[in-house]
């Protein structure tokens, strides 16, 4: 009986004792006993002498292996590329050298063959946006406080500090991100004070050798907020010089300085139109401060107000008549989609119209909308879906990557930003698996052709496949890899499914957006920042028209895409609410009444996950315990969540609807009017 | 369009809005519009008189009908009995006439054959115990606050009271419960005072017309409490002469009064123990009061004290010896189980041991245990279960029922309890479906060889059959009864299996006995009050050792079950855990091992009540709007709960058995630390 017992021991536990534990810390760069590595350089940069060392610490190419890191001439080898060809890695760029070098590790765990191969990246600024604060929060963070910022009066550099922001800068530069912006676009005008440069300058230092420029985000209203002045109108003499002044004083302390981020006249933030004056006014103000140093403005679309108009036309109304009127170094940040980084969007439809400036997508790597670190989300699909989406701007094949990476408009600047998901949690990401969408977002930028599946085969073999136990390695393919992945890539849409199917969407819970709210709507509420704005549930149907008979918002895409949109029949199942409002006895492709159909939808979504913990549990002799145990708990949790919003969803609209759950479906647990009242955050049991 | 969106909302609501909507406050006694009936009879005594009333206001036979009520001398027709043939009802008294009455009623609904019949209650006694309290409230009461007593300080008789009294003595009569105890078993003293005894004449004089003796609950110390005496000692004669008096005071009100239910030295309740006497000296002299009047005492065997010796063993080891020592007014009430009222246990060794005493069962209508009014669970199948019990005790076929109820010992009284779960809620149980099991305990006292599934079927006949629209009345059947029946029929099942399958008892949560607990064990709890006393969950296995080698509660059994017991492959697997303590690799019948079985019961349980919901929902178009939503809201959260049952269990015995929790099984969604730091009551969301 003792020995049956120690066999099941052995087989729950699963844990290979002597197996090298995986250490959250160590993201995608898992320290594993390197194997011995002979490398050629000439330049002692900084950032080749990174490559070397990275070469050394991660080798497990081939014993002894002599690899030469070699800067050349080439027209095949553009901007920060590089060219791999047997035991040489070629750049133009000592940044090339750098990348190549990880390109070649990377290739070594994960199977890609880079015997020959020249690598350019899809995008010159490859940048990773912080929403943090000052005071150590992270906005829509949910992986602890800031690296960055630890409060105002605390803004001494510490030698954790210093190691984080190493690893911090590792990690980006071994995915090829190479700008970081410090600070929240809701931005503090304390940003530019002296003192708090001193530590951008720290910070900046310790990024630098991993070839990652620092940016921060300003408030427009700085030169009134910092009482220098008392207006901060772009066309005001004084104002111009102040930013002048505050730019040389940054580039004095940091001469590589990336330049600004601007949220303005968005959201409460102040901006041009405060002053009578266009976005264009103020973009162009700082980006004439910014010139002489080769410095950026990243100036974002992300504009709407509480107007009559439909939210989700306001930026390309807003942005489109300024088109041409940019200067050269100002790039337009433009969100995924319309509305605001929703489970699932249509592109926005600024992407090839604004085709005499500069224009860059802005993803959101943090999940404020996909459940937090609280919920499995992989959103490298959803990008993909994204870059992939044909605008038709060029005619077919106009996609919104090459829109905007510079293939179809001649861009002065292209650019690619992600809102970070990182904090100080020793697993970056609130949960190891969201560390992947980090992974990710890098690679993606890198090359906007990417699959979703490659990218998750990559980062899993990455982060997980040397932990394994040398007996265990032969099907660790068939026992991890692909399971795991499966539950990467169907995992987004499983949060589709189970929160805002077939083109809902922002009907979340007010203010955190964790969790369903689709009837918060106080009476003092700003409409378009309630739920039923966007769902518009009623007795005859659901959904937002948008079509000529509606908001016309179809009339912003590019023909054909708006004739596709504005048929019900035509359009993509996934959009058919985001563009219509149609009855609940609609049928949809399936062939059922389009409120069976929602029906369905929510409940797979439920069904997805508790599918992902049937996978998941069965891997526990492949991860640490740590992770095991961690991402256990994080699916439970999902399953809790994806219940709570399939019952406050179907029971919600069944007000409206007045038609039964068909009855083959799992029945809700929930009651809508506790739903109501309370708070999806704290519906699940939490350890007090 | 309009005209589909209408019809699917007549399918979702299904209600007809002409039928004639439940009251439940007419319980089964469903008001519909009667048919005349002329009824002869010839005493105008007021149970002849009720007998009459009934037959005129529920009357469904056919129109005109000429119905005799007869006293008759009989020797089939025993005790209260009737005999129905044709259009007579005989009886030797007046109470038969009665009950004569309600069975043909219920016939004209329940489709049972009564055109020749003879009908004898198998117990003399078939007794409702109330366990409320003074102040109105209700120990282990789930509907609201009790119908009898509003606090000592609000002892006026109202309207209201009259009339809840009435449905209620109406409701018992229709199933032939002829005795209520009225106040909680934990008594205060303060009922025997003057004014509080006015208000038990009051409700005795409601209850008499319907043939219901009136009992009060005492606590043994009322001489000492009441500040009359120094000792309570069942020996002294001035506590002799207290209770004489005290007994001539109550009978001078309530002539007809049917005598005292004590628990005493059980529980920290005073008792003749405490005065060096024996359980028998106390019924005694008790006994000795009521015996001038033809009162009885019922005196409970629920007793156990906090020392070495299973807490199974001790009311056996307390009352054998004492067998043939009462006096033959005395009736020693019995739980079912030897523990206390658990979803599942085998019967008290007492039944059938004590062959010179009269001995009764008590039952537990109100679901302390099963899940308050919360979960839906029909407890006839467990009382069935109890009741067809054999105890060997006089060879083959000595079951529960038969040496009760004076089959095979010739006691001079027979009866039987159950413990109310009647409230001042409209519904008077909590949840409707409640009601069943108060129809249920009835229907059994009265025949202790029905069949749950005939009980069930009654009282949904009973309670919907007449609400249904005559368009749906072909398929009632069909669509209500058959699959509602199935509900009730598997749903003490259910709970067995989601709460403590396989034997398991007493895991729940502290003190409210709602939900799981099985980690729930103080420093300073007794430990008979933890459940790891019962569980004895270890690295080795799980079970309570009640064998020879353990406590040898099985030597409680008659042949051949001490043996059938003791031996694990013989033990019937609902009852393994009870009597063993085995491996978690112990073989179980599927060829499942120990460990993997609990897993699949626990959610089978789930599984069950999943479907319970499935089923309800299908049923919109049989009840009204108010019971079907109620009893929705009810299996929601009994869903909920046995996902939180499921949960806490597995998780915590899996922390002994360190087996994986077989992979083809739904995974859990609670986190167990959560689960064991809060409360079962508060983990589902209820409206603010």
């Amino acid at each position: 009986m003792m020995i049956r017992f120690l066999f099941a021991l052995t087989v729950f536990l699963g844990y290979n004792l002597i197996l090298h534990a995986q250490n959250p810390n160590d993201l995608w760069l898992q320290q594993h006993p390197a194997k011995a590595v002979n490398v050629q350089y000439k330049s002692k940069s900084p950032l080749v002498l990174n490559a070397v060392k990275a070469l050394k610490q991660y080798w497990q190419g081939k014993e002894g292996a002599d690899i030469s890191l070699k800067l050349v001439k080439s027209t095949a080898i553009k901007a920060e590329g590089y060219q791999i060809s047997g035991n040489t890695i070629s750049a133009t760029t000592e940044k090339g050298l750098l990348y190549g070098a990880y390109a070649m590790l990377r290739a070594q765990i994960s199977d890609e063959n880079v015997a020959a191969l020249v690598s350019n990246p899809s995008y010159e600024n490859r940048i990773l946006n912080h929403w943090d604060n000052l005071d150590g929060s992270v906005e829509r963070g949910y992986a602890g406080k800031s690296i960055f910022w630890r409060g105002e009066g605390d803004l001494t550099v510490s030698k954790a500090d210093l190691d984080r922001w190493k690893k911090y800068a590792e990690a980006n530069a071994s995915i090829g991100i190479n700008g970081s912006v410090l600070n929240n676009v809701n931005a503090s005008a304390k940003m530019l004070s002296a003192p708090v440069l001193q530590r951008v300058k720290a910070i900046a230092a310790v990024l630098r050798p991993y070839g990652i420029k620092t940016y921060l985000s300003v408030n427009f209203s700085s030169p009134t907020m910092l009482r220098d002045l008392k207006t901060a109108d772009p066309l005001n003499a004084d104002v111009i010089a102040w930013w002048h002044k505050k730019v040389a004083e940054i580039y004095k302390e940091i001469p590589d300085f990336g330049g600004f981020l601007v949220k303005a006249n968005s959201e409460g933030q102040p901006g041009p139109q405060d002053f009578g004056r266009t976005h264009a006014d103020g973009a162009n103000m700082l980006a004439d401060a910014l010139k002489p140093y080769g410095g950026l403005v990243m100036w974002r679309a992300f504009v709407y107000s509480p107007s009559n108009e439909d939210r989700a036309k306001q930026a390309y109304q807003e942005f489109v008549p300024l088109d041409g009127k940019f200067r050269d170094n100002v790039i337009i940040q433009v969100k995924n989609g319309p509305i605001d980084f929703q489970p699932r969007e249509p592109f926005s439809p600024l992407f090839g119209a604004m085709q005499h400036s500069s224009v860059m997508p802005e993803f959101q790597v943090t999940q404020e909308y996909l459940g937090h670190a609280y919920q499995v989300a992989f959103l490298a699909p959803m990008w993909e879906e994204c870059l992939n989406s044909d605008t038709y701007q060029k005619g077919e094949g106009s996609t919104v990557a090459k829109v905007t990476d510079g293939t179809l408009f001649s861009q002065k600047h292209s650019a690619i930003a992600g809102v970070a998901n990182t904090g100080l949690d020793s697993n970056w990401s609130g949960y190891t698996l969201g560390q992947a969408n980090w992974y990710a977002f890098g690679r993606l930028a890198w090359d906007n052709q990417l699959k979703s599946d490659q990218i998750a085969d990559e980062w899993l073999k990455l982060t997980f496949k040397q932990q394994a136990q040398p007996d265990l390695i032969q099907d660790w393919n068939k026992n991890f890899l692909q399971p795991v992945k499966n539950i990467l890539l169907e995992s987004r849409e499983a949060v589709v499914n189970y929160s805002m199917p077939l083109g809902l969407h922002h009907i979340f819970a007010a203010h955190h957006h964790f969790g369903p709210g689709p009837w918060w709507a106080p009476k003092n509420a700003r409409p378009d920042w309630t739920p039923p704005y966007y769902h518009q549930a009623d007795s005859l149907g659901i959904g937002f028209d948008r079509t000529p008979s509606g908001s016309n918002a179809t009339s912003q895409y590019h023909q054909p895409l708006a004739d596709v949109f504005n048929n019900p029949d035509t359009c993509p199942e996934m959009y058919l609410l985001w563009f219509h409002h149609l009855p609940w006895t609609y049928q949809t492709k399936s062939g059922r009444s389009l409120w069976d159909e929602l029906c369905f939808r929510y409940d797979k979504g439920l069904q997805q996950v508790r599918n992902f913990q049937k996978v998941w549990d069965k891997t526990s002799l492949y991860t640490s315990v740590e992770v095991y145990e961690e991402t256990q708990a994080v699916l439970k949790r999902q399953t809790f969540d994806a219940q709570v919003y399939k019952d406050a969803c179907l029971l919600y609209f069944q007000q409206f609807s007045k038609m039964p759950i068909p009855h083959e479906l799992e029945r809700p647990v929930f009651d809508l009017k506790a739903l109501e009242s309370g708070d999806p955050l704290d519906f699940y049991p939490q350890e007090k």
